[in-house]
């Protein structure tokens, strides 16, 4: 399945960039510059808006990176816009876009380290289920709570994104 | 991988419960009444804190029971103290410690609807990734930044909980 949630995380970051439209919209609505954004955050002592689109993109790239193999794009961190901003999000998404299934065949029994573990590693199915998932999405939202908090005009069907549903 | 995965919303679950405590300790402290959290929102449109938790406990119970064709507990939202949303998250992870991993085996083609779908169905796969899955996170996370956003003291490892990680 964990092509399958790719698909799915790469379809959320996709929402993002309609988050940054009706972030647009709403800044032009009340003459403000869009660009302030990227400071606001919802606490003193957590991310701010930037840094929060930087994280969610980085989670999704090195997870998919670690757990494939395959190199993920680099980025400067050096955004300072809304449309800085949108191309990270399309970078991304243009990496995710390129793999297959068959990527992660031996995903779930990867070993997978980080620096700040100091040594200690997890298996690709422990590292993607309790530490990529749950962070990709701690991002995400933070990047939506902090848009809404400050006034844009955002709803549930702006998160989810178009549903496969049928008309049995 | 369903199982999975819903074992980890089962352990994310229960770190709601290291936040509420966090929550009256923060209370304490500052010598305000705790369950005045249950009305705070982080937008005017946007639901409190109580409804919040509602939703996040919800979605997994009745994701889990559409999936699985158990029933799931009920629930008669009218919770008005943080040791009632205790209790909430409990019976929720109580339902969820009693499925194992055969009773997903049909889950990825079950047929799911709901009544706001006006007859429209996803296939259980489709629900999973493209709407239960996100509108956990979703909610887990608005509990989550309430709480950061009024003061609670947070991090990131509140969220994510134990690891599982070895030493190689």
């Amino acid at each position: 399945m964990y092509f399958e949630i790719f698909r799915q995380m790469n379809k959320q970051l996709g929402q993002i960039d309609k988050w940054l439209d009706a972030t647009d919209a709403y800044a032009k609505a009340k003459s403000i510059e869009p660009n302030l954004f990227l400071d606001f955050r919802l606490a003193p002592d957590q991310f701010p808006f930037v840094r929060q689109v930087q994280i969610v993109t980085d989670t999704t790239k090195l997870a998919a990176a670690r757990l494939t193999g395959k190199e993920a794009p680099t980025f400067a961190d050096t955004e300072k816009t809304i449309d800085e901003l949108r191309a990270r999000v399309k970078a991304t998404r243009t990496f995710l876009d390129g793999l297959v299934a068959a990527d992660f065949d031996a995903a779930a029994t990867r070993v997978i380290t980080q620096p700040r573990w100091e040594g200690k590693v997890m298996s690709g199915a422990n590292y993607f289920l309790e530490h990529a998932l749950p962070n990709f999405y701690f991002h995400l939202n933070a990047v939506y709570a902090l848009l809404r908090h400050n006034g844009v005009n955002l709803g549930k069907r702006d998160y989810l994104g178009a549903l496969t549903q049928t008309t049995p």
